[in-house]
């Protein structure tokens, strides 16, 4: 049997889903959007600031459909996004990262080459005190942030910690500016009940603004209270006192979000486009050529009821094979098995044939790409090669 | 207090290692030489050709320390990496990764242009006929390794199944060369003796080697007889057989293979360093902006006797706190602790000072970054700064 080799040569810069290099990237358009409306729309009905976390896309194609009217206030992991962002006009930034003298200092020099506003985050005394040493040194100041913790998730003071009102006064002496508070529900991540996220959200709502009151009462105006995380900002009833939502999976969402119970399947905007090259029958086993390089190593589904493995397999068009998923990966191998305790019988794939990998987490399977590849639903066409940042 | 402010600003181009933006990459040059001199001298003492895959290193300035006499046989897990070889004077190359009639294709098209013979690796009839398609349509056929599987790892034929003929000789009915069989001992990886290392090495020779013997009995000269995994690599009293040797990760090693007891913690090559941006003391806890963005994902060690969380920590200079690890990661965000368990209590770090941590997979830190900055041992300055590649 001689099998049909086609004339065209797979490439990075194909036209249609098969005739790109594998493993790639494909970012479906329409869910994308669809996802942006859905939060766009709660945080116009709860009366708050959306302030989406620019993290998870690190793409100003992506963050553009956010701010169709122009660039507005962003959230940023690393400095590289701030300064990739502030070159594309972005001037309303948090940099939600507790700040080091030498990170402050870069980002006060990022902001006044730019133009953008790069607010800081901190929650200790020694920060607001390299805050003096950097305007004593350079003369610039800027404005910061107390990070809260509101669920004993990572960083951040409690909000009836004694330091709160500490910090803030060490931040003004410092000749800096605060602008307010800060807190992430980290922790809304390992919930899986409405009734549980919603107490999450009210949880970080009520800690997040009683801390406020608390440095209002101090004589400190803390204009910014700002929360989110992607499971608090969608099950929050109410946000009243808060001003700000900030959430990134969202845009995406993934297979730990679905096992939250923040979105269905079908919301999923990023997959990986993978080739199968090799079928172990005997073992019940499809290898295909993405592992974890392209997938990443993260299994967040491991510690949910239902865990999908290093991914959930769809078809080349996009419509999920139920209970097929990725259950191993080396470094450029993936391994297809059916789902331990499931009666469902692998598909009928072959060496060459392709499928789609739905993410664990958004935000690692996009970092190991430099491109999404945009599609919309199951037509087969690349509408656009949107490129990607990464790096510190 | 004031906190002094030094004048020069942290940068990617730093030339001493307290100047870098973190989280950084360093890679040290002296351990990095040694661990390269350590397996060339083994496989020289086994009397085979070592053949070191580059999908851990990804850098033409790393695999140079490699062939000082110019370029020498390469293993790849991309075809990216054959490229970007290819490019550098890499001649002999084998891509270790099954073929897809696509990726084939690619790869003759590659070895076209650059004149680099890319031998490649299959398991099924259906992989040998699809090359009999590339070779009418287009006129190019080149070599073929059979990839065995010695250990139920991942791909692969058994050594006795009766398709290895069958294959072998589709691949010489299809106007290809069959140039060899090729085994990786994966399952190497989650053994902890000598004993049963030494095993695990004798296995992989005796199948591979098994194979051969069957190909040849049936007319095929079967060249290469490639076999390798660091585990084994470092392990094999005889390689009796076999002509090549492969391994990628030794060039670095990382605290699996520590925990697999093939190095010392003093032979860790590379390393992320990171600046302190927080401390919780009430919870034991110091945060560093090194998360898993710049750690990876890997838990490899979490299924190994020490779990090394997310890395083991040292001072600003490499020196290994003992029992700090990274206990916790998010995106850009790790968490400093003791281990459970451990009597020791936490270093004093503050915030804005500098801590060095080692891999659990060196594959998997290396491939989140973009330059190793090259250092010396405990000495602050930066040698030089190596590119690495990535994609596919």
């Amino acid at each position: 049997m001689d099998t049909p080799v086609e004339d065209r040569t797979a490439t990075q810069d194909a036209a249609r889903i098969g005739d790109l290099i594998t493993p790639a990237l494909l970012l479906d358009r329409e869910r994308l959007d669809r996802n942006i409306r859905r939060l766009a729309s709660r945080a116009r009905d709860l009366g708050v600031t959306l302030r989406p976390h620019v993290k998870t896309a690190k793409s100003v194609d992506v963050v553009r459909r956010l701010f169709p009217d122009g660039p507005g206030p962003i959230t940023v992991s690393t400095l590289a996004e701030a300064e990739y962002f502030a070159g594309h006009g972005y001037r309303d930034m948090i940099y939600a990262v507790g700040l080091s003298p030498a990170s402050a200092l870069r980002a006060m020099q990022i902001g006044r080459r730019s133009g953008a506003d790069i607010r800081l985050l901190l929650d200790t005394v020694e920060q607001a005190d390299a805050l003096a040493g950097i305007r004593s040194a350079t003369g610039m100041a800027g404005s910061v942030l107390i990070e809260l913790d509101c669920d004993d998730h990572r960083g951040g003071l409690k909000p009836d910690d004694p330091r709160l009102i500490e910090v803030a006064e060490r931040v003004v002496a410092s000749g800096w500016t605060l602008a307010g508070v800060l807190a992430h529900a980290g922790e809304s991540y390992a919930l899986n009940t409405p009734e549980a996220l919603e107490r999450a959200a009210e949880n970080e709502r009520q800690a997040t603004v009683h801390a406020a009151e608390r440095l209002r009462s101090h004589g400190h105006a803390c204009p910014i209270v700002s929360i989110g995380s992607t499971p608090t900002a969608h099950f929050a009833r109410s946000l009243e006192g808060v001003t700000e939502l900030r959430a990134g999976v969202y845009m995406f969402f993934d297979l730990v979000q679905h096992g939250v119970g923040v979105c269905a399947i079908d919301d999923l905007a990023i997959s990986v486009l993978a080739t199968v090259i090799g079928t172990k029958p005997e073992k019940g086993w499809v290898l295909v050529d993405a592992g974890w390089m392209a997938l990443s190593r993260d299994r967040g589904t491991a510690s949910q009821p239902v865990d999908q493995g290093y991914g959930l397999v769809c078809d080349a068009a996009g419509r999920v094979f139920e209970d097929v998923i990725v259950a191993q990966a080396s470094q450029e191998h993936g391994i297809l098995t059916v789902r331990p305790g499931s009666q469902r019988k692998l598909p009928d794939l072959n060496v060459g044939d392709r499928v789609r990998i739905l993410p664990n987490h958004a935000c690692a399977m996009a970092a190991q790409h430099e491109v999404y590849n945009v599609v919309a639903g199951t037509r087969p066409d690349i509408e656009a090669r949107w490129p990607r940042i990464r790096g510190w």
